[in-house]
């Protein structure tokens, strides 16, 4: 019977696939790279991930400290508060670096798309959505309110647009600044 | 003494360099190219426009039906309605596939990023700073509303996150929909 991996094991698997990352790039991050590095078979890799996309993913996933949903202060402006302080600018920098990376890869990679999308970008949602249910059920935001759809893309925009328009990458400060001046009026909380 | 190209010449350069653009993308597409297929020297376009780089932004710029600093009809709803109806689906489609194009380009071509910022983004957020500071004065927007200058970053997130969220490409409707539910909200209009 197959063992499984121990989660000190899994944690550590996980932060090599991110240096690796970081180090080569997507399409030269193989899974032989990986369990070189690791110390581990390649069936090992496969039977526990099925593939290299949904390994890179997964890893990426493992990384996120913070799980959306499970956030719950009591009020939505508490909830951002927290998910804002959680938020340092070394970990911004460095997600950015290799959002920058991945975002070059999915193009010529449909399945890491796939992969991103199903493990990484919908438990998101569905986090910030839980955040967002439970303002409209406390009667802070009106459960017709169309932001309530458009949070995600307010803030992929901060994320987008302020390299590209003010040259400088996106801080916690700015974040912040950008929740309170947007996401917030716009939910009218 | 060099002269100048009349208007119809130079709107005829610009089509046939987007249609270069749109054929073999940025990295492909030479001077000497452009030359060929509008049978003129490469010494008349160099003269014009300095530099390939230029050139393409130049065209990109000319081929933008409405100057944003313009539009004025004494009302921000009223001005964002104009700006709207005069977004066409056909040409936001054409639009996105050709800056997908170029943001793969920039990264390799500093130059024209210098010039797309200087030709292209700085002339559109200067256009959208008038319409905004005529609301301002009016009294529909406060002086200190920190959205005023964030209305950018609003507006490219919804370009960028439709596809990759909803996997569909932005459209009036949901342009429309996204300033109603986003833009103005946030600025209390």
């Amino acid at each position: 019977m197959a063992s499984r991996l121990t989660p000190e094991r899994e944690s550590e698997l996980y932060t090599a696939v991110l240096d690796l990352l970081r180090e080569v790039g997507y399409d030269a991050l193989t899974m032989d790279a990986v369990a070189a590095r690791t110390r581990s078979s390649k069936a090992t890799l496969y039977r526990q991930w099925g593939s290299k996309p949904q390994l890179v993913v997964m890893a990426l996933r493992h990384d996120k400290p913070v799980q959306l949903g499970e956030i719950d202060t009591g009020s939505l402006r508490g909830d951002f508060e927290v998910i804002l302080e959680r938020t340092d600018d070394c970990r911004l920098e460095k997600d950015a670096a290799l959002m920058r990376g991945l975002a070059h890869a999915v193009h010529d990679n449909p399945d890491l798309l796939q992969a991103m999308r199903e493990l990484l970008v919908e438990p998101e949602m569905n986090g910030l959505d839980e955040v967002l249910q439970r303002a409209v059920r406390r009667g802070e935001v009106a459960a017709d309110n169309p932001a309530l759809k458009l949070i995600p893309h307010m803030l992929i925009g901060a994320f987008v647009a302020r390299p590209l328009i003010e040259d400088r990458p996106v801080d916690a400060a700015f974040l912040t600044a950008y929740v309170n001046a947007v996401v917030l009026p716009s939910l009218g909380a």
